[in-house]
């Protein structure tokens, strides 16, 4: 960390700094400069040594150095993790895309998206069974049910299972009918549940919380990758702004920052990302070119109708017309979609 | 709701929303404007007919009307909800006063501390056992070891003991020591945790989450109170802005935007709510003077070794006179502190 | 604008809105719902009466239908405006690249600039010589110094000179060297700028204040073409969130959006939007498959010694690649790349 | 500056970026730390080379060090600058209250609200002669006669005049009816304003922009601060986040935090920072017990006929007993209302 000492500081709040330098273990260089004195400290730094050193008499500011992320960094491991569950492969030059509908509502609503999704080109089905709501009198999925007719059609298409698990004594059951367990942006810093899916071996799409800084997102992967599951995927849903035009801002620059400093595959949720299902197209073929390894987007036989999410879903044809023009994309960015 | 149609919507348009709205037992009134036709719905709005009813063709934007929350709102209960915890007023024009560490570290700590905050006039004592950390590698808490010394102090002082649950499973054991379960911001969306504490006894403090919204977090009040625990007090405690001087930005103007709407007592939080300690005293006035029912200050022995939080904590003496001023402050608008 | 009454509302009350609507020479609809009394308003709605409507009693709040925009809208002119300036064309499937550096700084810098930037693709040369900057300590710019160069780099290249304007009067000496004025984001609302602008003959490249909404951007624009000038197009540069791993967000989202609404076309400053030139390639190929009528790109000999804004932008090379990519995503979109 | 390397930067990289460093004439301190190697820089940073500094191979990121402001910092000023306008006085321990309509409407209206809120203690008077709206067609006020009629209210009430400034152009005519210079918070960055202003020798109250960091704000004062006028006080008005129940989000943290940096006395705006009159008063409460030197507060004889900002504008009652409110508050808090 970087010690920035205040203009006219006294040799003695120096000295205490630099004193509580050492006790922690570390080295401090002192830097006399024109303007200010800063104390540079070798060593590794600790959240709580970085905070509590504020507030010593004559220290400025405190600026923090290294990334606190170790598992997830590209320096520990150089080669992008490549995740592959049945045919869906996310990572390593693929786009991987999973499709379905927000929530699983009946047999034949999963059945007819399944097959839709499949034959558009989507490798991964989407649906929610567990669903968290924002009101506890909105429709709150399907529950067990639900991971059922899931695996129902997976039994006829193939495709892997991507569904939510919102809580740690819901893992195992989720686990024994998913392929790839999502966590959702409510849930990005609910560590218990973070734990409990690093302790499984199932793959894990972690969804970036709204106000979560791409720090925190990967501090929260580090906690499932410190638990032993190294299968695990970044997901991109928007974060909150000053915009009201769309539900959530999606910041496509998150694709390139992390891929620069993080070995996990980074997937786009326009559909969450937008709100509106008119902006999902656009957003999905930027997703691609921006160099996602992944989609996931929200599909439904009847959006109009839909339980929960309808204004932000696509309907068939839309998503078959978004599926062409996003293989294309792929195609121009050297990349290939499956 | 109040369905938007696009200008040039055709009669077909039109006929297929007021059908779609009729579908839904709901009863639609035309009204033909100068530039825009609009469609009022009379009945109980829902959320996913809100949100399908935008796919329609011909539906330029859909805006709800009815506050999505039911039991917090000032409607349903006009007196305000008044708290009480042992010693502890929340509510009622009393403002009553949380204070302590981040987390509990040591006997002689959370001792020392209980004694300075309850001399100064701080009714509850709060103290972190479960931390819920961004980081895996920073210091977790001591856990029930932790909740043992929080009861520990109680009996030296009387206080009222605050501290975190982070999972619905711990519940029953955080219960069994505290006054007082605080849910952090993190897990303000935690909805299986809102419903564990909703089915249990004690007074809960929710915190607002960085990225929530005054409806998302009364929603959130609202699957508490809809367990049947009606002791909810809701805590604004900053959220995500641009701003970067501060670790958040704190939205004082809450407090008589949520007290116009609930009948829930509102505490502030400006530690978190800055991140600082030298802009805590300032801030703490400025809640009481803005109508605060409570406030909740992060108070150590010695901030500059705190195992958490230390740069925005306050030492014992700064926050006596903070005391003191808050005192004054409150009578001046008003309000008393115990 | 639709008035929604509070639950209990008096009938004395709803009388007095009433007729405050009609006194203004508009029309109320009463729609009596199950849980709340709405006001459906027909007539040309105005932000004063919005706003003014407000503090009666027995309002809950208010909410306005209309775009406040006009003669930006889609609907008062259906197809899209193409903006022509020599070489430059922006809009009706065409792509057109803006490149160069942030400042001009000195006849070789800007004519090596205009060479490489023309080579690679770039019809529109950018080079700021009246430079607004944060700090009055900062580089201020060659001022006509500059437009000299410009106009001598034009006379070379043939391209289409684009460059800020500041101040009200200097329009008229910035638009006897370039082609295309460009509005600074922190000048969006400077109506007298945007008025002089629109009196002049020269197209305008408008760009999105960090905090603008949407619908102010289009406020914005309608100032301009109130004036007479038609030819303006939008560029969004991205805003100011709570991320601060990049300078702004950048929204891609905005092109979709803003197309449906506006014939005016819409330029994506990467560089701004993002701050790391090793951002800046994907975020121009996503601007192209999320549909941008234009890109704007900060390009220079020797970023590492740019007077001002070095961080942000590409040298030769990456620019040349980009390009490239660029090209094939255009491609892909259905698009073309001059 | 503080330059940090990436992991792995080989020597070359490293004696590229001290070779560049001593170009500059600034002197390089290189510590290799434990996991990094960074480069203290001594000497006088600038925006360009801190952000040049960042394209070298093997640079990881540049943290800039000094804080950018100069005139504006307690470092050069340790006293407080104290504004005296006639009657108003801003700083010093006293707070100064400006109130009046948004805009300037009529003869009556402005008498009359001259009167009532002098009678209520508000030294100042506002009122908006050139006003710069969002939208094209909405009311630009009575520029020069507004002027006359706040100099006429001046002449009956002694109160200082306090209006808006929106061009360069404009600032001697506003200069001779006012006392005190608004730059709204669209304009904090429109330099030639700033300059302008700076160039006058009446006191300037300058708002900050809603995007703008508060260190951006300094800067903003500095440019009038370097032209010679030193009759600077800084407004907060409320920043854009996502918060939507008001109409900004106003940070009160803003108060101490300016205040232990620069000697300039800090101004609150409670009407913009929240735009609901029902939220006015307990945030001008807050402001007062936050520190704040002065309050800015729209008031109308008729909030709801106004022909701007109605929502967000107090009556004369309300504005009576907010002030009474404020009083008591300030005294709380060793201040004076005057």
């Amino acid at each position: 960390m970087i010690i920035v000492m205040k203009a006219g500081v006294s040799p003695e709040q120096l000295a205490q700094v630099t004193k509580r330098v050492e006790s922690l273990g570390l080295k401090p260089h002192v830097i006399e400069g024109t303007e200010r004195t800063v104390v540079a400290v070798v060593g590794a730094e600790q959240d709580a040594t970085v905070s509590g050193m504020e507030t010593l008499p004559g220290v400025a500011k405190v600026l923090p150095i290294l990334a606190p992320y170790k598992v997830a960094s590209r320096e520990v491991q150089p080669e992008q993790t490549v995740i592959t569950a049945g045919p869906l492969v996310i990572g390593g030059g693929r786009v991987g895309v999973i499709a379905g509908p927000c929530s699983v509502e009946s047999r034949e609503q999963i059945l007819a998206s399944a097959r839709a999704v499949k034959a558009a080109g989507a490798a991964g089905l989407r649906g929610g069974a567990f669903k968290p709501r924002t009101s506890p009198y909105s429709f709150q999925g399907l529950k067990e049910e639900g991971l059922r007719l899931l695996a129902e059609a997976r039994e006829e298409t193939g495709q892997a299972v991507v569904t939510e698990v919102v809580a740690p004594e819901d893992v195992p059951l989720v686990a024994r009918y998913a392929d790839v367990l999502q966590i959702g942006a409510r849930n990005m810093q609910n560590y218990r549940l973070l734990e409990a899916v690093g302790r499984c071996d199932k793959a894990v799409l972690l969804k970036r919380g709204p106000a979560a800084t791409v720090d925190e997102m990967l501090l929260a992967a580090e906690y499932i990758l410190d638990g032993g599951n190294r299968q695990v995927m970044l997901c991109e849903r928007g974060i909150r702004t000053f915009e009201s035009h769309t539900r959530f801002t999606l910041p496509l620059a998150t694709v390139p920052w992390l891929q620069a400093r993080t070995h996990l595959p980074v997937v786009i949720d326009p559909s969450h990302g937008t709100g509106h299902a008119n902006l999902v197209p656009s957003m999905a073929a930027a997703a691609v070119a921006a160099g996602a390894d992944g989609l996931i987007i929200e599909v439904h036989p009847d959006p109009a109708n839909a339980a929960s999410d309808g204004a932000q879903t696509l309907d068939f044809t839309v998503f078959e017309q978004t599926m062409d023009t996003c293989r294309r994309v792929a195609q121009a960015v050297g990349r290939r979609m499956a």
